[in-house]
């Protein structure tokens, strides 16, 4: 368990999805921040204040926890003398980066000097077998997305409340960094080796009661050409019974590449086809709509998307998901 | 570079396809085998000398390659104290498990006290980005299959072999850790972290000579419950223009698990479909038929999968390969 509670450092984000681990954390668990720390260039930002590190030490804080994405996987000179002088201040630090904060000399040495620790999220001690593909008991539901960053944690974080509030047994399993931050809990699948990911996810949610659900955590999407790999992998393993689509309809083009998105129908057409190798029953049960960027026709989309597929369509900042829990009955 | 010759140790193993790396470097670089080592419940041999340790270095071994495959990933006790006896007798390890060698602390020492090299082909040190999916100059042939372990690599070698022979410019890229021990190059891509599998390919297979191919070593297969994350991701990497499925007509279910085949058409079908994602142009080329476990029926077989899919179908370890360099002029 991390130390809490959390300074959210957003260092120089360029731009609000640079920043989503830090706006998971500050959204689903407010009383773990109690400040932000951004630089002068930063163009992205939550809603909590703006505290120093001086300050936040002041306010409690206990941990300096990485909130943004780092371009290149190369940490900048800058961040490394925001989070020395943290760890100088008696902060620890947690890091969901592909890069381990122990592997920076300076950042350790100054951890150890100054008796804090340091959290890589990313990793995990855990051996894991190669997938076996084999029917586990218990029901799995796993957010798919048309693209990275439209929704599929928050979605799966709201459907877990849902089934929760209905009397559903469920549990968050979380696949990413800000997942895995949000729930003291899981796997960054990402940062597993490949031979192992659909493994590592059969480790994740294992044999259950028959009436409970795990709720997954989608990661990616089978149309990205950069993470398609690891879409699948997390796809087999989890062998879902149901699957929501999570979509972000002012989204241009697919997260870093110049690929187009894939439309609602292909997504749900190819999850159905690939996923029937581990799980014969799969289906969709309903498609989440992330209208954050959206200021009017909201209403319209979403009924014409219900229209198309049959299904409820909602938002799961905004709406009630009684409709996918009426889907799983 | 790894110093020659070999000696390959066998260790106990259960059949032959736990023996598929020491088969391959002896099939392909038979000049650099002098031996085999093999315990006496192993079931499975090569056509080699059986070789002790100390025949074997004073045949002039340099290096004992380690040939087989480990079940579970954890190197069995029986090894270790036979891989230690190498080292004392003066011999340097190559080895392609998950595990490090130097990770186990009395082979790294014994190495160390021996001054004999540890050689972990599984593992490189570079860094690589997440895949863009961009077009890049050149072509690619990628070899896909219906199952793990069918001749993906043999087929990928035999066609770079027959493009040279028939004067189209080729190289071969290796994709495991036996190709890596032949061609002493290429990446082991099922031991990359997983954000990485298609962005790790794009390096293995820059921009290129137009006319230039790079035959690239497929891996698994998308149909495969354990790793077809890592194919899908090796398929988006690659962005082939001409892929090979390869086949073993004997297999019941797919390697490891109890999952049925698919048949060779639904490889080709979705291999277009998801390769498509990076190269719309993809488009099969013939089959390749893995004819080892078969001893009647062969020559009828092949006209039947020729005349189903219009495409000529060869077993590369015995037919001219003409007809697939015809089919891409």
């Amino acid at each position: 368990m991390i130390p809490k509670p959390y300074l959210l450092f957003l260092g120089d984000a360029k731009d609000d999805l640079a920043i989503k681990t830090a706006a998971g954390i500050s959204y689903w668990k407010p009383e773990w921040c109690i400040g932000q720390l951004s630089f002068s260039n930063a163009k992205a930002t939550l809603n909590l204040p703006e505290l120093s590190i001086e300050k936040a030490v002041k306010s409690g804080a206990k941990t300096l926890v990485i909130g943004v994405v780092n371009a290149g996987g190369v940490m900048p000179e800058n961040w490394k003398q925001t989070l020395i002088e943290a760890t100088q201040s008696g902060l620890n630090i947690a890091s969901g980066m592909h890069t381990r904060l122990s592997s920076i000399s300076e950042i350790k040495s100054s951890a150890e000097e100054n008796n804090v620790e340091l959290f890589d999220l990313r990793f995990n001690d855990q051996t894991f077998s190669t997938g076996k593909g084999e029917k586990r008991s218990g029901k799995r539901l796993l957010t798919v997305g048309t693209d990275c960053s439209v929704g599929k944690k928050y979605t799966a974080l709201a459907i877990e409340k849902a089934f929760v509030k209905n009397n559903i047994k469920a549990s968050f399993k979380a696949t990413g960094q800000t997942g895995v931050l949000i729930a003291e809990d899981g796997i960054a699948i990402d940062a597993i080796v490949s031979d192992f990911i659909s493994g590592a996810v059969e480790w994740l949610s294992p044999d259950n009661d028959e009436d409970h659900w795990d709720i997954i955590e989608g990661q990616g999407s089978i149309f990205h050409p950069s993470f398609a790999g690891v879409s699948l992998g997390l796809l087999h393993g989890s062998q879902p019974d149901a699957f929501v689509v999570c979509h972000e309809p002012t989204r241009q083009n697919m997260r870093g590449v110049k690929t187009p998105l894939p439309t609602i129908s292909d997504v749900i057409d190819e999850t159905i086809k690939l996923g029937s190798l581990t799980n014969k029953n799969i289906k969709c049960i309903g498609i989440s709509l992330n209208t954050s960027a959206m200021t009017e026709g909201i209403g319209s989309l979403k009924q014409e998307i219900e229209n198309e597929f049959e299904l409820p369509c909602l938002d799961p900042l905004i709406d009630d998901l009684t409709p996918f829990v009426n889907q799983i009955k």
